[in-house]
């Protein structure tokens, strides 16, 4: 891909409402454009971020037999009424009315339409357990919408509900679910902490959060220094300094970031809007739910955070928007220009490479490539001429230079 | 994939406000499910379908030089002020205002999104051209939804903004475009004619629409039974049964599903948005627009369509939601339990693989499957302990028993 065809509208200055890194790099790097408070255009290398995050998504959930589906983000009030929610939820939730004036909103979570989708099919303990999950963008009217990504109003989530014939099998479920977002977040180059909190708007009997360890966090959240106790400190009995109860180690505060969280909804949802099924003793029972959110967007803002310095982003390497960045500098003959397309060519068959064909001087080049954080960069100039090029690894943060009769082995090795 | 797991909710009556054959089948074959008048989920053999529908959108848009973004669907009153349209666009405009009162809609297009992600950017004849595109739902508040996904109030577009110093180069796009969208729908399986149209609410200079002639499309085109001429019914200037000017041939008229469209925009949102850049004689001038939409939910209703009986579906190659359907039927034995899971785990491993491994009887089972309309299907019964399997193949409609031995060889010519 050519960089003058991508549109990467990077930037000197950060925004002066940015406060935390990650937002001000996400502007400066051209990832994001703000539309209106907390409401954000996705550009097209964080795009290419979200397509790899999503992939990774797909790809530990359907492996756990987890089916894709897309929900609509108009929801009637109607549905709303049947689960009690319509008058509970807050200014939060984004409210309209269509020509024929009925009432509809955004949706923030999808419980009551998925439940609305099973509960004429899920009749019988032999169509369960069904887990289904979609990806789509959510609403909710922050106060304050800020940090970018991280506190939006319109955002991207995957959510996730279980149907369960059992309480054994909803814990199945939701330990098969922990497992997933464990390995999720380990690809997307994240450490989590496995937070107990409480279940809020949602409902249910028991929840667990995903945290990123950040100082630009929102949650306070405290955790023992040695085994994987860890719990929001409004949930938790403790207090921060104290001996942990389970294992000896010391109880910590500090800041994270919530990426996910899942939930045992129990029956709140199959009571109050009627899904029942005949059980195996053929008495008819409330299906037993479970429901499991992954902020996407915030997933790549936490990334994001995690994975750079004040001068620019260094992908992971499961989520580079590209594998490769070439960058051809002093290009003053032909020879030398047909040589690095020629290489281009070559090596754009075998992996996603980026090209700065942009006409500007080395330094803006060697600027916004740090900024955009491709991981592995190719520095094209005269040496080429003679067979070689200069190799950078922003990984072990090397730079060195390769013979071209080598690259296929060092790259090989590489990505 | 288990289709126990699927979540494929089949019945056996149509709904009754159904009007039209895609409609009744994809609700009977389980793809989609009506949560409120023209709005859906789509269930996960439809969202299979759509990523399908996707991938091979973004295989000949990024082919093209294209590249994808993602806008947000919440858009303030202020840049459609900025356009004009707010006052224009009637009620198939969906409104509301946030918490502090401020106005917003729910995008039908993002002309003016787009024009305000570029704007500040294209200063500059040097950083033009650029072709960017979504995949994302839109909403369009209609008088009257109805044929299930044809005209619905949300839905899934892919929308494209070519950005370029010329009258020539948009020329070059939009001919580009005109290429891309004749490849994608013949890759869906769908035959369209090429129709000129008047430029309605988008506005701009010129239009041609992507057709699908079916007699339940809604609108009426005039076409020649020799070349490739098509309008439009308003905008033709002929009469049905007329000859046609430039070939002499006879014009007929039919119906047509509306499943793309592209404009000539010229300047009209780069004037009144103010996004002018320095032309190669240093001047100001306003970025000459082109946009290109194409409907993914429509797409995938016409191609149920085309490709249909009353009985089921049959996809086209490149959009079925799993290339092999495994239907193993009296099963009563251990032993044919155990081949019939290693063949489907071989299977599994070389494709996309659907097993259907409800407890149902075989004429269950046949029906389901004509229905969803996996083209290729194995029937797995006792002639599997004696090593062969019966092979349907629904685009040749032929049954034939295959050797295990030989099938590999079969599949491989098939798939």
């Amino acid at each position: 891909m050519k960089q003058s065809l991508l549109f990467v509208p990077t930037l000197k200055e950060a925004p002066k409402d940015a406060e935390v890194k990650s937002h001000k790099l996400m502007v400066r790097a051209g990832l994001i454009k703000q539309t209106a408070a907390g409401i954000y255009t996705y550009l097209p290398l964080a795009t290419r971020v979200m397509k790899n995050i999503e992939a990774i998504i797909r790809e530990e959930l359907d492996a756990r037999g987890c089916s894709e589906m897309l929900m609509p983000a108009l929801q009637s009030r109607d549905l709303w009424e049947e689960s009690g929610r319509w008058s509970k939820y807050g200014q939060e939730l984004m409210r309209l009315k269509d020509r024929k004036d009925r009432d509809f909103c955004l949706g923030p979570t999808h419980e009551e339409v998925v439940t609305h989708a099973v509960r004429d099919y899920l009749n019988s303990y032999k169509k369960l357990p069904l887990a289904l999950y979609q990806i789509q963008t959510k609403f909710r009217d922050e106060m304050r919408p800020r940090f970018g990504l991280m506190r939006g109003r319109e955002f991207i989530m995957k959510d996730l509900y279980t149907f369960s014939e059992s309480q054994e099998d909803l814990v199945y479920w939701y330990q098969s679910m922990k497992e997933a977002y464990t390995d999720i977040f380990k690809r997307c180059g994240l450490a989590t902490k496995i937070v107990s909190s409480d279940t809020g708007q949602i409902g249910g009997d028991e929840a667990d959060e995903f945290m990123v360890m950040s100082e630009v966090g929102e949650d306070t959240i405290t955790y023992c220094t040695v085994c994987d106790y860890a719990a929001n400190q409004e949930f938790s009995q403790l207090n921060s300094g104290d001996k942990c109860p389970v294992c000896e180690g010391l109880i910590e505060t500090a800041k994270g970031i919530e990426v996910g969280n899942i939930f045992k909804l129990g029956t709140k949802y199959s009571e109050s809007m009627n899904a029942y099924f005949t059980n195996r003793d053929g008495k008819k029972q409330p299906v037993i739910m479970g429901c499991y959110g992954l902020g996407i967007s915030r997933t790549l803002m936490a990334t994001v955070e995690q994975n750079s310095s004040e001068d620019g982003i260094v992908w992971p390497k499961e989520l580079t928007p590209f594998d490769l960045h070439l960058i051809p500098i002093n290009i003053k003959d032909e020879t030398l220009s047909e040589k690095i397309d020629s290489l281009y060519k070559t090596l754009s068959l075998k992996y996603r490479v980026l090209i700065d064909d942009r006409d500007e001087r080395a330094g803006v080049k060697f600027k916004d490539a740090d900024l955009i954080g491709i991981p592995t960069r190719l520095i094209l100039g005269k040496s080429l001429l003679e067979g070689s090029v200069e190799l950078i690894d922003r990984y072990q943060n090397t730079k060195k230079m390769i013979f071209i009769d080598d690259l296929e082995d060092v790259l090989k090795s590489l990505l």
